[in-house]
């Protein structure tokens, strides 16, 4: 959980406001222009390129969210409501779906695992989308989206032929396709761990396990609100989203519920792992008990014994039989067999 | 949880009757009357001041409620139903919204926290908004509102256009806004402890686990009903709220349902603290054992072996070679070679 | 819990049985006429008194049920379906409403709480509101209602000036208010329970945790299905409930669901009391347990060394030396401050 | 959780093969013929007595299932679906409702309880209720119904004037009767449980527990659906389902409620006793440890300072002092009373 | 949980790839033709076996999914969407219904458990069912479905006058079937450990509960999406499903609401075992530390005295007189015998 620069309260609503914490020296414009014929991309720094009307679909992939200036310019140009621009700057928003007279408006965590720290990164992509223009926000210059641009500047297919709408949900669907991976490596942790608990290499799992919880605690928190705010996507009016999309904008929510399925399943079993790990160490527990338990009722008795015969007393008449000694030492052994059949029966040995 | 001052069952509903503890020698009362181009600021002591009809919005911020007969002159001038009153002055109340012929009626707790006493303490707020009137109670003479009564004399914006359903929302942003601060601070309370747990610095945290969870259900129970409250101010007839101010009351609705993710989380995580807190217990326990069970197994049984050459029988030819001493050292000190190296495959060293 | 006597399986439906178990001598029965000029109260033992006809709002207050034909007379005079006459005397009844073409029929419980015994009691109260007729029912003699007769009969506010809705609202309201008061109460069982867990005065709580559990259990049992009642009585006929005391009902609904909240809040806080309850126990084994390892590591080994100068060997070499006996107390001294040292680095000590 | 006899995967549906485990020589079948005037019993072994056909309402009670050819003729007399019929010879099935054109299907199952073993045994009864005729299904000859015959064959009251649907009713009535004697006997148990764990006349109550839990699991998986199905019945067509006896289907659906309620009482109540007991454990093992840790913590010191005094050195001067011995007797006295004291002020003793 | 090759992020919705690990040498493929009158089975390796049109319904059951170009070929043969042949090779889907234009698409998961290893494989079934034609796909060559091919080739029944959805309906039919001896297999499980847990044949059995845990989430997680998915199929499009075989498909709805029933009662029984095994894990531990206490109570003091009398004080009167020796040996007699009863009073003996 990583500490948040709040809005002051009673700041007027809709004022812009960047929470983030990663500042790049300038912001980074790409601008991808296409039709089914031609495609034109510029990048630009710190500056908004032009809108070529016409026939091109527009996409602006703005990286860096620190210079509001550029971020109002942006919500000017295309008419982007004040309150869906302040949750752009807000970088820690819930993912959530908004609709507007003149487009609608997403958010969702980008992410990134770090398996060695146990650690989720999220980064926010909010994305407008508007008549033949989309416009996508990103907190600092990791370029995400380079797999669709080479998708559509390599192939004439669907992503050419289609609006905006369609651009929108290839980028979701590159995201929540990440996720996959994400939880992919999540399990491998899982793994990783259960195979350590069980085969005892080392003792202290139990930050790992908390670790893991906390992940996942993350992940349900990122992913579940997506399930109504894709399902506010499918459904939303026709301007929007194209009945044609629609079908793979279902198809993304269904990956969705997969997704939080899966993120169940996981919960569920790094609940069970704890239960593992503390039926283990009372084990363990168990086992020094025994150990302890063992040798002291093996020979606290024998160390009685030989106190016995080492007193003082005048009038001691075993200390002068020859053979006493001999049958102490007999006693004795005859006890230890006793006690390790005993043991052997209770299957303590 | 403190204690509350119950009505007496059997008195009929809508008697008037002060709940809260805490009282002021006088309550005050501010008026804020402004329109686009004036603004004027009254203060008084137990006292109302008189309405200036005509183009002002006007906004009472009532702070002290042990006044009955204010309370109710207000309510009579204002004309608010006698169980809305009553709502008022039994400062327990689970937020709520109720919509009257003539106004809207919301209660809501204002939130401090205690990071040292891990201790959340509630300040009820409950306003009525009706025709160009805002009416504010609160229980003590904590200036809440200032920020927001600067920012209408400060800027000629907004919030100096728009009616009394925009002054109701701004309050109720306001303590919201403040929510997320007070949830920040939880946050750091709760790391705080994890930081501690995890690093064994002292070992009691049970009683400030217990607390937290405490503060969490408290949250918990302030804040669901906020949800459902601020859901049916949004979904309000139009008279009392306008379809422009209806955009940022569904904006306060997502931060309401963000917060409720967040109380939701810190639960959980409060959970797994409690877990890795028992883990802690346990292993440390173990490790007590263990130490234990090193010392005894190393220990015992050369006891008894010193105690057998400490006893007096008259025959015991070992005791007699020169050499035997030494011999009974090297045994001793094989054993506990043996011991250690039994300890080390069993990791306990 | 307490015994039920039970309706024998294969018995007709609606064959009246009374299942309680405290028998008064004889039923009393107390009817209260009024309208708003007049107020008539009149005392009778197992007998009706007859029904005046026309401007009076009748209410009979029955107080013991084990006079079967008493209840058949009542339910056939006032119409009273067979099916809410048999709920009436099995009076183990979950909470519920009815509602027949000529009235309303509800159960509730009211309590008592013993906190001593950690204890809940219930009665069960049927009320059957018809056409200017309420009949209440009650297992015991307790005047539970008295504060509604003074009201009648001191005001000649509302309750003098509506129907029968209304003094159905009343008397539940009562029930329902005196709930508050059982709740304040477990509240400080609870918190009387928490300071004692924490304090450590003693050290079995466990069956005052359990007690409060059930109590807890219990609570919820009897008021979750209030919710549901009363939402059924709060949108029935208008001819049943009148418009304008409908208001009152949802109030008397809002508290309800305050009440459901107070009662899921104190069952989890019960739960983490619990757990707190458990550590605690955890935690003072584990003191236990390193007083024990202290004592045993610091003289276990003290033991074998002098153990080891006790034998009997003829060559022993330090026996002879004249300060051999005061170099083993400085070397066991020093073994002494080693532990408290190890001891400290690993505060135990 | 007895073991069942599947159908084999792949058989066509339909198909009617019985998977009970219990065989009577040959199925008994009972004909009930009554009207309001007239009442005829008659008892056959493996052989459908014919239907009269005209104003009597005929009940044909089929104990024994095995014969899967009468089975099969009693389905084509009544046109009973195929699908209907496969359910009554599959003893496991889920308590279900189904409509059908010519009538209504519904299974139930029947309970016993054995408290010495804690042990919930299941018969399932299936019934078919058409036009003027009613078949219930029952795997073993144990009369379950007489309770019925009898109240039909002694009055003349309503269930001799009402049709298939009121018996209908009243079977189902019965086994949901004695429902509730089951559950008083489960509670029985649970209370017996409770009191020796308190108690602690035992030690050993982890299987009891467990025992508990499956049956209340048991009864959940058995009366939770019923509340879906009783629904479906109250709400089933007016051919099937007289509006006058509905009233009674809707009493039967609140007693099932009831039921639930009941058994998610003692879920939580079994869960809490579980805790109970843990807690028990635990704190017998802290008494255990103290008693060890008080008798380790005297002694041990003891010992050592007696074997100080045992040992051979040439020079050490106290064993020739003639008070010595006694001196050393009134240290470790006062030693012990240290300990004593000490263990005291910790509440050990 | 198995490794998957996901498709990676970016890839063009609908690009087929396949994700499974089972690659046989060539895709098997069944043809399978009838009507009422006439049956005929084709079997060919990697090819499609050409469509005959008219009377016959034709079932292409296909094992073997790594051939995309058959797969893609069969995709355009009979029209079915891209996503769809997308999940066809995507071998770890959720179960899901998907109604097109030209038929549904169902995808559904067979089970098989190795009661060994306590482990569940999983292969998926996707069935594509439009006019006329029923496509079958499946990973490996297990031709699971020969029960339906012999029911189709052997009678003349319901199966052979029925359309596509009958038989798609018989598909599914035979593999929740199966389901039901998978969840019989795993009681056998769960029945076999609890058996064991509480005869102590055994000491370790956290692992097989954990994996036993794993598995019921898989199937939890592979059957509770079925529900869903049979609901939409039963209330599907009539030109996919007749009424006459709706009736069909809703009990096999019922066998799933009562498999997840199964599961839902499997995971509680599960969870019941762990607190059983924990409990047992504690008692045991009690008996430990009880047979340690008993021992170390009673010879640590009789140690003690021996000490006392093997001191060499110059001074000890006792050690001199003759019936010493034979008193000390009765006073440490008397002690044991004291123990002894103590710890019989404690019950620990």
């Amino acid at each position: 959980m990583s500490k948040k620069n709040r809005t002051k309260p009673g700041t007027s609503p809709g004022t812009l406001i960047f929470t983030g914490n990663k500042k790049l020296s300038e912001p980074n414009v790409t601008l991808v222009q296409y039709d089914e014929a031609d495609y034109i991309e510029r990048h630009e720094k710190n500056h908004l390129p032009s809108l070529r009307p016409g026939r091109f679909l527009n996409w602006y992939d703005i990286r860096g969210l620190h210079q509001i200036n550029l971020i109002e310019q942006i919500g000017k140009q295309f008419n982007i409501h004040q309150l869906a621009l302040e949750d752009v700057l807000d970088t820690q928003q819930r993912p959530k779906f908004e609709e507007y007279d003149n487009g609608i408006f997403i958010t969702i965590q980008a992410l990134t695992y770090d398996p060695e720290q146990i650690e989720l990164k999220t980064e926010q992509i909010s994305i407008f989308s508007g008549q033949k223009v989309v416009v996508s926000f990103q907190e600092d210059e990791n370029e995400l989206f380079i797999p669709i641009r080479e998708r559509i500047s390599a192939s004439k297919g669907r992503i050419r032929r289609r609006g905006a709408d369609y651009l929108t949900y290839a980028l979701l669907d590159l995201i929540v396709d990440n996720y996959f991976l994400i939880l992919d490596q999540v399990e491998d942790s899982i793994e990783q761990l259960e195979v350590n608990i069980v085969q005892k290499q080392d003792n202290n799992y139990k930050n790992n396990i908390h670790q893991l919880k906390i992940v996942i605690l993350k992940l349900k928190k990122i992913i579940s609100p997506l399930r109504e705010a894709v399902s506010q996507f499918s459904r939303c009016d026709e301007n929007h989203l194209d009945s044609e999309t629609s079908v793979f904008v279902r198809d993304l929510y269904d990956h969705i519920i997969q997704l939080i399925d899966m993120v169940d399943t996981y919960r569920d079993i790094i609940t069970g792992l704890q239960e593992l790990y503390l039926a283990e160490i009372s084990l363990r527990m168990n086992n020094v008990m025994q150990v302890l338990t063992i040798i002291s009722t093996i020979f606290i008795p024998l160390t009685f014994l030989v106190g016995v015969y080492g007193m003082n007393f005048d009038t001691m008449p075993e200390l002068h039989w020859s053979w006493s000694y001999y049958a102490l030492w007999a006693v004795m052994l005859a006890l230890v067999l006793f006690m390790v059949h005993y043991f052997k029966r209770k299957k303590w040995l």
